[in-house]
């Protein structure tokens, strides 16, 4: 049983209560407990040496990555973080400057953000450092982005260039707050979510969602650098866009709209975002399922995203 | 360096912002983000197998305890839990059926007390079972309770019987939520804590966060059954006044108020919780550091609490 099969089994069983506008399958639980005109959006996330990161990653890279990581789920809803809570368990023998480094790395991101950090716990994890992030914000209620939502014959989107992250920038990248705000404030966003298990895997994730489908063009999807750098160095490697497809840890928004206001978008993000490329790499479908259309044609993509979890 | 002194090194240097009423350093962080009348409590709390549990504890009790941590703390500060969020982080070969007995053992604590269970997440943690729990709770403005605010001559109290909880009852107490809020409902606390590290070492946190010191009876300290089986069965157990004084986890509410509102207190208690001894077991005093006063006469308090974190 994978993580998803594990989550799947779990969820119907879950308490609720009056406060529940979305549980446990979105990005963020949101919550009304009577904030005027906002809803709370309430995340955690956990990075595990080992898995998220290894022993080349520099202390304030890990604080770093622990913090971005919950706060691009904020991003995915297109809110706002308020404040953050740090769950440090420490293997047996710590350095005291690294642990300190960890926090510089995260408080940094977090003044850059506006994020309180408000406390946490240290304990022990006497094998391997693991890092658990809890994350509070606030979204007006008409602006919050769900993963359902997308209708049949909406774009869709996603920013940045994808694949590769493993090679450095899964652990510096930067959540795109700004960007999400934006979107949320300008268009009318019809599903969002942030790009953690890969293209093709959170893209069904939206998809199922909003029990649509979608036909990616294979040519539109932006290729990172550092995927293609990974095809040339070594054969081993996946195809460029084969990695941009499945690789993990992207941390891009990948959202759909109504397709006439696909236009309008690219070129008012241009003006605003000139550093970040955006992307139209497709549409929404009533045929449920992922398809990619290439020189071949269209096929159903059969690929998976990047699994952060081990099976039993 | 201990928990305590890399938190005091830590807490310094963290980000703020405008939301924040109490950052790190209470039970919870308490933030206002405009709700009218109430602040948001704000708490994470992680257990380690080995370190908080161990092989024997069904995984019921474990699930338990995770989140039961976390409420006791919303206790402390007189809150309503409101929603939690679970991060489970598996053994790389774990069962389904565990997974499923420790939610169950979690989602019916929940239920009692009104929690939904948001999200969270799974990840890998290979060596061992590591559960952290992010409660979000809430609280009128004027009845939270914090760990600073005790007066000289005021009462000291302390909820149930200490000592010996690792024999059993740290996988099954209770939060004290309802007795904490019909506390604050009804009198003027002034300072309160959980206890988690001990009645010594948590009687300390609440005396340095006042400024102000204490003098215990020893007599009056409540001892559990545990604790004195424990000094019957084996000659290396502590004495069983000692246990009640060190021993960690006992996770009932030590608070202080006005002399004055003592013996009120106390009566109107027996009628509203008979099956919860409530004890008078001491003075806040003006001078700091915690005195201990037996038949041999005044002395100061050098034992410490139960600490959780391996030192390096």
């Amino acid at each position: 049983m994978n993580e998803f099969e594990l989550i799947a089994r779990l969820t119907p069983g879950l308490p609720g209560n009056a406060t529940v506008v979305v549980g446990a399958g979105d990005d963020c639980a949101v919550l009304d407990l009577g904030l005027p005109g906002r809803w709370l959006l309430f995340k955690t996330d956990a990075v595990v040496e080992g898995i998220h990161f290894d022993a080349t990653a520099r202390p304030e890279q890990i604080g770093h990555k622990a913090l971005a990581r919950c706060l691009s789920d904020i991003a995915a809803m297109a809110g706002e973080p308020s404040s953050a809570l740090v769950t440090l368990a420490l293997p047996t023998r710590f350095e005291t400057g690294f642990v300190e480094r960890v926090y510089a790395g995260l408080n940094a991101l977090a003044r850059r953000h506006g994020v309180a950090i408000v406390g946490g716990e240290t304990t022990t994890n006497p094998e391997r450092l693991l890092l658990s992030i809890a994350v509070l914000g606030s979204v007006a209620k008409d602006k919050v982005v769900l993963r359902r939502g997308s209708q049949p014959g909406d774009a869709v989107f996603v920013t940045g260039e994808l694949g590769g992250s493993l090679a450095g920038r899964h652990l510096e990248f930067e959540p795109r707050l700004a960007e999400a705000r934006w979107l949320a404030d300008h268009f009318a966003v019809h599903a969002m979510i942030d790009l953690s298990d890969g293209l093709a895997g959170d893209l069904c994730h939206l998809l199922e969602a909003g029990g649509v489908g979608a036909e990616l063009s294979s040519a539109a999807i932006p290729v990172s650098r550092a995927a293609k750098r990974q095809a040339q160095v070594s054969t081993r490697a996946k195809p460029p866009r084969l990695a941009a497809l499945t690789d993990g840890e992207d941390f891009e928004l990948l959202f759909t709209l109504a397709s006439r206001d696909a236009v309008p978008l690219l070129d008012t993000w241009k003006a605003r975002f000139p550093g970040l490329r955006l992307s139209c790499i497709g549409k929404i479908t009533a045929e449920p399922g992922l398809r990619v259309r290439d020189r071949r044609g269209v096929t159903p993509s059969n690929v998976h995203g990047y699994a952060h979890f081990a099976q039993s």
